[in-house]
């Protein structure tokens, strides 16, 4: 115990040299680059067991980094786990969830009117008053209000899209979502250069979200600089440029996902080139599990059940990777787990940032002692909680996960049109085709031992009990800790009129629709 | 294409000249380690995507060799795996299966009678006409007869079991199954030195094996040897040194793999000691697919469906690393498909050895050009043979696999005693409890866009129709080429009489059993 003190205090001397020296060293703060892919999978890369070995790129930056084995999102689906990722809190703290039915997912389709609060404390917001020059570059999707909007956020640049790229397609009966530089729509997905041929899967998306990156490194290589590089070519339809059209194994899935690792390498190249890699933190993460509903042509849950809009593994196990040459020590291997909310904390704790109410709670952990120390592998909170919606469903603790509640997806509305997370997975009373409830009776499962989730715990064994003991407390504690901090859910409330149809800017390129009036009505999630 | 053809040139020059100067500089033939793993599955090294990652020594070899990402067994179950390994030649050919009943497996329980057969020829047998020392340690299970024995197929040494180490247990009605060295038994499995704890799981097995293989090359560091490390560990009842109890977040399944990876990293650390790296083929991989149905404590199948036993993807991949530092280049990546049976041929061409019967079918392709030739990620013979005893269920060409016949296990027999090689997967009509013919109509999949066959290809559309004509084809030659060269099957017949009652050596260990009559029926194989 006593050695294990010392370590402990020999680790935090250790930060803070390396805070220093690396401070006196560039005399400015470390640059931030998050890059988050959209419903890439575990599997989807060779680092974590991709049999094709297609990203090199990705792979360099594990081999030369830190890659955690045991990484998830904080939520199967994107608005919900990106503006978690912003805030640091879980979805259900900072309002971005509905409860208009229990435990459904939710999303910002083009139609809700809620959005991120401005009372919430973004990444953007705390290093902007730090000097930090801050862009997000394609898939921003945590609101349709105003307030919401990156720049009322705390970015000061944006090229990209509030909403999803995924539709309307064809501008008909309702606007085709807009792309903005900054303030200013700059055009509509599926038109002009923004196109995604939905016959050939071509797109220009990649390259610009990339070069637009490569740009704003270039411009802002003599201040420090937060990158969100959002690129979202891996989310469905699919699109990637001519020229790595054909190249994959995989097919029009694999040739986006080399497209994308084409795009890491330019980035990190760049900050070499610039000098800049020795100051820069760079993680690379994915927003959800991969989207097996959407059939083949999707991405890899690896060796983990079912995928996006599910609490099984397969939902939310993601990348995680961590790149910071001479500061993070080589193919260090985290044992975790750890969230995509543990980011904040992290960032705050390599720039000295911290969120104005000293009070709020924030749902992550700092990654920083794990990151610089290469004998540390573990980590404080050891926790996961696996939300649905509002619901929350499973709760892991250490190596052990209890499942709650369980649910695939609505079979007639959702699977059987359109395709199923589980599709070749299963297990009895357990990937269930409507919701059910645990609680009397958890579904427990060794992650260690079993990754797969194929063997529950005997609830007749001394094992069961304890575990269970341990992560019902963990829960009701969590629960508790919710009381006075659960924002209004902001995916409650759609209405056509909050489209784009004439946003700032569409004037200049013809591209302005005419209004239509408000209507608001309860949302109806069905998945 | 004129490019093309002088780089194959180039090629031929490059490997030549390899070939020379080794010799050359080392005045003698390369050493050659084969180490085969039991029923370790694709999933569980750190390198294929494991996310435990504790297998460092395993990964090191991966990232300093060749990595193989579409590699098979010849079989799902070990013993004809084994016996193609060493033959270079299907089972079908040479012998090892049964025709008892169709399309079931089969395996040299110590009451078969049969064994290889002293026509086949081992590389041992060429290897050792070359001049090389021949030692098997570990798990040779092909055979029961004499000239099926190790020390009558070419090896000069062996320290381990002709049959399998998972039974008889309590010597009772049966003998519990003997460990020789040489010709002579030394011991049996569950008593004394070679015992097997079965409620705690200590055993010192794996540790023989190893020190076995660390004196056998310190011996030989001389003379030309080859080494070939059938270290059983991982099959199931497992079994680890007390060291390596506890060690693993994987349980003592995980503690086995540490114990193995530990003895691939001493023994890659004596061949360095004894400057013999250099001058040193090793071959790493596993006989099948993991035991799915032996429930949590089992291998993984990674991202593939199902496990040993079946032809699902799961039966078949295994990991596939080839290392020779500066010979085989670092990191070179292999998209495949190739087979244990290639490493008959490969080992031919590295040694210049050669089957004594020149027209003798061999079922693999020398992977020594591709494991030389960075550039070079296509191999010549693009096909695997899927067979389940006498039936070839399946054929993959390409990235393509047509499944003929599907069968998961009998339910009644085995599943429902014992458990279930595809818990956890599922697909209709594709995962059948029942054998069925798909003949009129197989299911193809697209292995790289599709790993773990979810999304069998539209029969109706023209991919299917080319892809089927081509498999078709590879099949319906591959089955002429079975004219005239289908040995006797040699699992077909059990006897009693057959198990190691009173062996050579028997009683200077006071281990004899009183033999029993013989009496011979047909073998009853029901999974």
């Amino acid at each position: 115990m006593h050695l294990k003190l010392c370590q402990r205090f020999l680790l935090v001397a250790v930060i803070a040299l390396v805070r220093v020296s690396s401070k006196k060293q560039e005399n400015r703060q470390p640059n931030i680059v998050i890059m988050l892919m959209d419903d890439m999978g575990w599997g989807d890369l060779g680092c974590y067991g991709n049999q094709e070995k297609e990203t090199p790129n990705i792979d360099r930056l594990a081999s030369q980094g830190a890659l955690f084995t045991n990484f998830y999102s904080a939520n199967p689906l994107c608005s919900p786990s990106r503006a978690a990722l912003m805030t640091g809190r879980l979805p259900i703290r900072n309002g971005i969830y509905t409860n208009n039915h229990f435990g459904r997912n939710s999303v910002f389709f083009p139609n809700v009117t809620g959005g991120l609060v401005d009372e919430e404390e973004t990444i953007a917001e705390i290093l902007a008053k730090l000097g930090y020059r801050n862009k997000i570059i394609g898939k921003w999707h945590i609101g349709n209000t105003e307030e919401s909007f990156p720049l009322n956020q705390g970015f000061h640049e944006f090229f990209g899209a509030n909403a999803n790229h995924f539709g309307p397609h064809d501008n008909v009966n309702a606007p085709n979502v807009e792309v903005y530089r900054d303030n200013k729509m700059v055009g509509r997905y599926f038109e002009r250069e923004f196109d995604i041929n939905l016959q050939t899967g071509e797109s220009n998306l990649t390259r610009f979200w990339t070069n637009d990156a490569l740009e704003f490194i270039e411009e802002n290589q003599n201040n420090p600089f937060f990158l969100y590089w959002a690129a979202d070519g891996t989310h469905n339809p699919l699109g990637a440029h001519g020229d790595f059209l054909g190249t994959s194994k995989r097919g029009l899935y694999g040739d986006v996902v080399r497209e994308l690792d084409y795009g890491v390498g330019q980035i990190i190249t760049k900050l070499k080139e610039l000098k800049l890699h020795k100051n820069t933190f760079v993680f690379f993460s994915s927003d959800n599990g991969p989207a097996g509903y959407e059939g083949i042509e999707s991405g890899d849950s690896g060796p983990f059940k079912c995928s996006k809009l599910t609490t099984y593994e397969g939902g939310f196990r993601v990348p995680g990777i961590a790149w910071w040459p001479s500061v993070i020590p080589k193919r260090q291997i985290e044992r975790g787990p750890a969230t995509l909310m543990d980011i904040f904390n992290t960032i705050m704790d390599i720039t000295g940032g911290a969120v104005s109410n000293s009070s709020r709670h924030l749902d992550g952990q700092s990654l920083w002692p794990v990151l610089v120390d290469e004998n540390d592998i573990k980590l404080g909170k050891n926790t996961v909680f696996y939300y649905r919606g509002d619901g929350l469903f499973a709760v892991r603790v250490g190596d052990y996960k209890a499942h709650y509640w369980t649910w695939n997806i609505q079979k007639e509305k959702l699977r059987d049109v359109y395709g199923d997370p589980c599709r070749g997975d299963y297990l009895e009373n357990f990937i269930t085709d409507t919701l059910r409830d645990h609680r009397r009776q958890p579904v427990i499962f060794h992650l260690g031992r079993d990754p797969r989730e194929n063997y529950p715990l005997d609830p007749s064994t001394r094992e069961y009990t304890r575990q269970l003991a341990i992560i019902n407390e963990v829960r009701e504690s969590h629960i508790a800790s919710l009381a006075g901090d659960v924002r209004i859910p902001q995916l409650n409330v759609c209405d056509k009129c909050t489209m784009g149809w004439s946003p700032n800017g569409c004037e200049e390129i013809g591209m302005c629709r005419t209004p239509v009036d408000c209507n608001p009505s309860l949302c109806n999630w069905f998945f």
